[in-house]
């Protein structure tokens, strides 16, 4: 069985692209409010869970003990865009830590924002691993080794103690089992785990609402929601669809893109969650995919109507197009 | 009826992303080789069809009249990565039709060379029209407009000379009826015909043998082939798919790809035309597919492996997945 077609690409009034995709609503009790396509299949949230794979760093008290502000937190949940502000956070992290960037086990790539990529090339200079839009979370996991006295080399491994952490808080969330079975290698390096899409959507409830999950990850969740809210800027950067959607709904909601056409959400007054998938990777089918569920969902007025239908503009700036939800989202 | 899966993107052994598609492989007399997929659709061929757009700037003699080279030639069929090479070759052809980068109306934007893009940050300039991708086949139109004492002004418009010239040859060499009902706006400007991926590789069987095409144009299109087999570093750029596979091949093949994931191709010794489409518009998808199909017709041995099954490496440079060829590819 295909997934249907959940996103048209028109220039002109036809359409020139169309992407397929899957995708589910679900409260915390575990009730499927909306899904299409099929939600059992395992995918990899990717970057979508970086919330998720956060709380330990709060629970465990790390965060604290190191005094990590609310933008720290929140570059923690983030994917990115290498902007001097990402950078000097990553890297107060590390210093708060007793580390410095050669403790960063992502690899180094040119800043995801453009802007940012092209200030650091005027400047001379290369990318280093803080660029890396996985810094935060990286940084995170230094931290929450070192304020525990672990040694943080080798974070990236699935044994080492800090990955137990993790992948423990999103099996428990997510209700899933995550071992070697259903493991692969993220961009970052660490472990990435396949995980229904349904199931994805009950972890984004539970985070939402702290209901199924432990009093303490439950203050986490809370914790980590608001560090976002207040610092919607650092989840993602300039221009980017998180920063932008954060920016206009604040606390109502949380967002969180991740590689390969996967986008996950919260709805904490309405106590659900979200996660898509876009069948073939595209980012730009997951965007509206997401958009266009937080706008049925969420009684947002029209403040996502320009990300549930972007215009397509060429090099003139004319509008030559745009994209638009479809079938079971049109 | 929805196009079969052609690609799969694996992360570790599961597939993480697929891609949809069609593609046909057709003769120079019409004869369909193969075809998968809904190939009688009409497609957006985007910039896959620069090189039948560029058979009026030889034909009319403009170019020989103007005096350009090779390189300049192959620059009009270019979707350049806007290098040095490639804003000098678009700077020469204007002034041989004695005008400047203000006759292109393309629209400018960063070189869409990463490498290109941050040398051109490093140097504090900003882009210009010349670096556009299209610049080339822009300098062309100029050119064509110029050498025959026509006004360039206004060339993007369907109702100027150029573009009536233009879509000419391209509804000949496709044998189709191009016009208002099957128009749009391309990402530079000009009108984007939507044209069945038969007939598309149709056009490419005629272009590749000069079958079907009157002697004057037959002898352009030879010419065509011959400039981009002698300058694959102009046709698109430093590491791409296009400038890789062509300098593999030389005059044995021609690729060409289009944006929203379309590559069309040519094998001249086997009389072959191919065109095909990933239905979400992903390059990486289109890649794989004229890849596949080019091993298999064109007897390249392993010339084109790692074309048809890329590895995919993450930051650190470990191997974490691969794409392949699925279904009638695979």
């Amino acid at each position: 069985m295909s997934n249907p077609v959940v996103v048209e690409v028109l220039r002109g009034d036809r359409v020139e692209s169309s992407h397929r995709g899957a995708g589910a609503v679900v409260d915390a009790d575990g009730r499927v409010v909306l899904a299409f396509g099929d939600v059992e299949r395992p995918v990899y949230p990717r970057s979508a869970v970086k919330a998720l794979q956060a709380l330990p760093l709060i629970e465990s008290g790390a965060a604290d003990r190191l005094g990590l502000t609310d933008a720290e937190i929140a570059l923690a949940c983030a994917s990115h865009s290498g902007e001097n502000a990402h950078v000097a956070l990553a890297t107060a992290m590390l210093r708060k830590a007793g580390r410095d960037e050669s403790a960063l086990e992502c690899g180094a790539h040119w800043p995801l924002g453009e802007a940012a990529a092209r200030a650091l090339a005027r400047s001379g200079r290369r990318p280093s691993p803080l660029h890396n839009n996985c810094s935060g979370k990286h940084a995170g996991f230094v931290c929450l080794a070192c304020a525990q006295g672990i040694d943080p080399g080798g974070y990236v491994s699935p044994d080492h103690p800090v990955q137990r952490a993790v992948t423990e808080a999103l099996a428990v969330a997510t209700g899933t089992s995550l071992g070697e079975e259903n493991r692969a290698i993220d961009g970052c390096s660490i472990p990435a785990y396949a995980i229904p899409l349904r199931a994805l959507a009950l972890g984004f409830a539970r985070f939402a609402t702290g209901r199924g999950l432990s009093a303490g990850r439950a203050r986490a969740a809370a914790r980590i929601r608001a560090a976002v809210a207040a610092h919607p800027s650092v989840l993602a950067g300039q221009g980017r669809f998180d920063t932008q959607v954060m920016t206009r709904l604040g606390a109502r909601a949380f967002t969180k893109t991740g590689a390969e056409g996967v986008f996950c959400a919260a709805l904490p007054e309405l106590g659900l969650g979200l996660a898509v998938k876009a069948d073939d990777g595209g980012k730009r089918a997951a965007e509206v995919m997401i958009a266009a569920l937080l706008r049925r969902y969420g009684g947002f007025g029209q403040a996502l109507d320009r990300f549930v239908a972007p215009p397509l503009r060429n090099w003139n700036g004319v509008v030559v197009g745009a994209l638009r939800p479809a079938g079971p989202l049109g």
